[in-house]
């Protein structure tokens, strides 16, 4: 399949339980429908893979994130998708990356702290607010939201797949994604919700 | 340019001093006239990038060569070539890496000790020599050598370019390269050594 996407960074960043793996989830077939090479670096692939030893200090923090940062560089500019799906909680080092990569496109998962503390899909913010998790982000360690990203999912106002369908759009109209074919005698060119049709 | 390689890894391992660095840097114009895809990631750039804060011991070493090992899989199954320049000297770690990337072209770059101490071009085996600098690898930790590594290069009877060429014709008969272009009118293509002029 013809690659049709140019190598970028898809930074998410946003609090634990915001949707940032769910959307993603959704995110990917609808590169893969573009023949986008993709890379998932996420929280646990990131733990086992880069990681190791690191605590949740800011600090630790921060070199986590950086670490990120340099491997979605490696392979952004070799023409890859990577997609980055930590809380990434700091603006500075979010920006120390945006700076690095270029091709930098930072989507900002919008919940609010209640929300998350209803969903608690993985029981953490039960144990955070009891004090059994220290330096927890939103509760005992601060999130610092962006001012100025690429795109806003606000998952509870929207579905998984309509953030990622923003996602792609947004991707098209910086041209780090170009259409996958022509669709109809019209000579139009498919729509996200199309591609979500033909990736299912 | 057209791209005429293939994703792959090639691992580089010996002494400090043995002559990784300056290998790489003779394979790399070599690589680029292929029109390959390159990354390199030598001690330097991981210990900034992505192994800050580890140590020399068994433990740390072996998590830093993972993740090196880690990057490299990341990159090469995404068609880049990936050069990985550090000492690596643990065999099973190395064996580890293999079992990742797959497309894995081990190289040996042989030297004796003596040898690598007469260069010591860091002035770090006189240190090390003086207890001055502990677990260093050949004097006081152990370095393994590989039993079949795909390329041999004896540093001490060749030169780095006649090193880099063996590389290249190595990865040409594995198929991870294919010559540039046909040169002469008898269809031939060219040879590493023309195309080490080509680079020049």
């Amino acid at each position: 399949m013809t690659n049709t996407s140019r190598g970028c960074t898809i930074w998410f960043t946003g609090l634990s339980g915001a949707g940032k793996s769910t959307i993603t989830e959704h995110l990917v077939p609808l590169l893969k429908a573009r023949g986008s090479k993709i890379e998932v670096l996420d929280g646990d692939v990131v733990r086992t893979n880069l990681s190791k030893g690191l605590g949740f200090s800011k600090e630790d923090r921060d070199t986590n994130i950086r670490r990120i940062g340099f491997v979605c560089h490696l392979l952004s500019r070799n023409g890859v998708v990577a997609i980055a799906a930590a809380i990434s909680p700091y603006k500075a080092i979010r920006n120390e990356n945006r700076a690095l990569i270029k091709d930098f496109v930072e989507v900002y998962v919008k919940v609010s702290l209640e929300t998350c503390i209803k969903r608690d899909v993985k029981g953490l913010y039960k144990k955070a607010l009891a004090g059994e998790i220290k330096e927890f982000t939103g509760v005992s360690d601060p999130y610092e939201p962006p001012e100025n990203p690429e795109v806003i999912c606000e998952t509870e106002k929207e579905t998984p797949i309509e953030s990622a369908q923003k996602i792609v759009r947004k991707l098209e109209e910086l041209g780090y994604l170009i259409p996958l074919a022509p669709v109809g005698s019209d000579g139009k060119y498919a729509a996200p919700e199309q591609l979500t049709a033909l990736a299912a």
